[in-house]
């Protein structure tokens, strides 16, 4: 079903955001968010539902289903000509090449991440990889609840990646993961990665940069899963004022 | 050679502190630290050096020498019936074994880590996993310097173990090393181990216990090698007026 | 009004509660958490009903009221026979005094944290503080959101006092809050406090113990307000089966 | 008296680095660090020294001396055209204006903090001030050993002030200190400062941001006091290269 937006309370010209996932659970959070950022919702969509029929109905749409649903939904922002939030993950490469491609016609931001916070840390990791020199060594830490699957996580994996862009690198080249044993010293320059599970933590992320007799620690902590609602929908109202292109969260902070 | 008490300032009636693996690095720190426990050198051995008068010539010996000259410093204590400290690390079961004949006729206190706040967190964290219940997941973590070859750290295995204990078990029963990759949800009851490494951390860490929305972390950083030397100084003048036993450094803090 | 306990599903032999305050944020927070917890809504009390039917109707009582308003309910838990859990914070001395009358005829457990890892961490904190000397500086940070108006926490005096217990004071005489300016050295056997505030923080608290050379630090974190509500239903359970007498949460863990 | 530098062993073409305040703890502690920078001393000077001899002998000096003396090492310097890092801390507004004069001729680095982390620190505070929203409050922490006398700490000043900068303010108009008793709730944009005491903790400092729902800690760990040498003569040896002017540890780094 594509939601009513006339049984919702609006200012008629506040930005119209479209849910692709809507009835997920990140759908709904983005549904609550709305309220609070002064946009109103213009529709949601679910697997069943017509992706073109909200991608018109839309100023900008926000998109948190999945990995197979997402090549319709990136279609109907292009047809409608409609900019597009991606924040589904599991992307493959020939979607992230189908992103490129429609990005010469609308606007979209794909992404892992869109906490504000994590954006920002990431930035401030690339820069601290970037000044602090080779002999600061780099360990990426996270801590989620006691059902996640894989690990690490994406989030870690973002935070590495940009501390390895920072030395000039890629996470593949300097990665090691889960030292046990008798592993020998620490090789230089390369990047560690390390994984704790309990509870219901929604996700801590730690990067250290331990030189000579001092150490930095650059953290980020989610209290509440609400933050990613708030962050799709902060870059929503940003994505509708840009031209065609590919953004990331960065662009939305001025990054 | 062994040192030459009479050239060092001290009271008659103070305890005398015989070292052996005097020139080592923990040797010459437990020698710094005599001096602010109203303790004095009774004198130092090493390997060509005669184990058998030192231990005559203390009231208490302290061990920080190798797992291969730990069998003849244990004969010499016995010998002249003193009291000894063995914070060598990495001793084979028979060496254990014999620790415990020994320990019928003086007092031997062993410990693989002579920090008071290590001994302390240890008792605290069993205490935590006997009081919380098992839904609540248990991880250690822990990080050492660059060059440590080894993971996790002896002190991290003690905590492990300590944890266990609380829950009835053994760590080689509960223990998960290294998540990496799609390793499934979390197994009820295991406890976690992570190790981190870089710059010059003489040894940070942590364990923590995660329950349905609340954690309780329980750390502990060394800032400073000579903490080790001061505790087993501290032990040492504890043990001196023990009778025969095999002792922990739980019991030196009356745990 | 007192809600109707037929209208929901339960076991009928489960331990029905009764919540005074009902209508407030813990006590819709209890409400919910009943179902997890194998207990059924006796029936649920605000200003205008009556204490005392609520009283008769429930095996157990949970109050999250105003200070103002505990004496009615004390009274009712009385007269009924029933025990009751007083989470209510503020109470005044006489107060206290009239629940130490109650407890010769019922059972009541007041707290101002019904949470188990604080409660937990507090009984570490008490023993750490026993264990480690006097040498050891002890510091007590917390972290509440940014609309809490009063500093220290409740909850950051309770440990503070586990502390100064362990020492064998009380916390009215070794408390230095707010260090600004030219203090001075830090005067031995002192407990510090400080209060940060930010954000939508739910509640940290930190007790760091701070020794030559290391430190140990017992740290908890509240992620979800929800632990409350499941450690006071947690805490009614038990109470339910207990004999006449004043009680506390270390009670309900055989601390 | 005057260091001979021909006593020591070096490479003549290596740079000579003149020391002020040379039997100083941290005189000594920069003496140390030479050897493992390519550099070699030139000399060194105390009270009872002559400033401008030193001063000629030297390629660049160092000057961690007290505040009384900073003027004749800066005139020094001067008269010989020597370049010089200060970092005494405790100077005046006129020793402040007494260095801009001499940066006109001489190349001069003033700073409270040579340590590199804490300068890479305090341009992510900066920049995360800058990034993230006048809704996410700022608070800074520190900690350091029993002995130290005032509070704040130098650096959580230059955090704070930091923080400020990036939110287009100072740190006299935004900062908040000492939190106890019914203070309210939060002002929206102040900075909060708290100081912790114990132990011998070398200086530990957090800058948290705290938004709705996450948090971002940026921290800095120094665990040895030979960091701050390691990072003075870092500079000494960037600043013998430089133009006449009034450089920062920033500037160093290339911040």
């Amino acid at each position: 079903m594509v939601a009513d937006p006339f049984a919702l309370p609006f200012a008629p010209t506040s930005i119209g955001i479209g849910i692709y996932g809507y009835a997920g659970r990140m759908g709904r959070a983005v549904t609550e968010a709305l309220a609070f950022a002064g946009a109103h919702l213009a529709g949601g969509a679910d697997a069943a539902d017509d992706p073109v029929a909200l991608a018109h109905a839309a100023d900008v749409l926000v998109d948190f289903s999945t990995a197979s649903a997402v090549d319709a939904h990136l279609a109907a922002a292009r047809a409608a000509g409609t900019p597009i939030v991606m924040g589904t993950t599991g992307l493959t490469p020939a979607q992230h090449a189908a992103i490129d491609v429609a990005a010469q016609e609308i606007a979209v931001l794909q992404t892992g991440n869109t906490s504000l916070g994590v954006t920002v840390l990431a930035r401030l990791v690339r820069e601290a990889a970037e000044r602090l020199g080779a002999d600061w060594d780099i360990e990426v830490v996270e801590m989620h609840h006691r059902h996640k699957v894989d690990a690490p996580s994406g989030t870690a994996l973002i935070l590495g990646e940009a501390a390895a862009a920072g030395r000039g690198s890629t996470l593949s080249e300097l990665r090691v993961d889960g030292r046990v044993g008798l592993v020998g010293a620490r090789s230089e320059g390369t990047i560690g990665l390390a994984s704790l599970r309990g509870g219901s933590v929604i996700g801590d992320h730690g990067v250290i940069f331990a030189g000579e007799g001092e150490r930095l620690e650059l953290n980020h902590r989610a209290d509440d899963r609400s933050l990613f609602a708030r962050g799709a929908v902060k870059a929503a109202l940003w994505l509708a004022a840009q031209p065609a292109g590919r953004y990331r969260m960065d662009d939305v902070l001025g990054l």
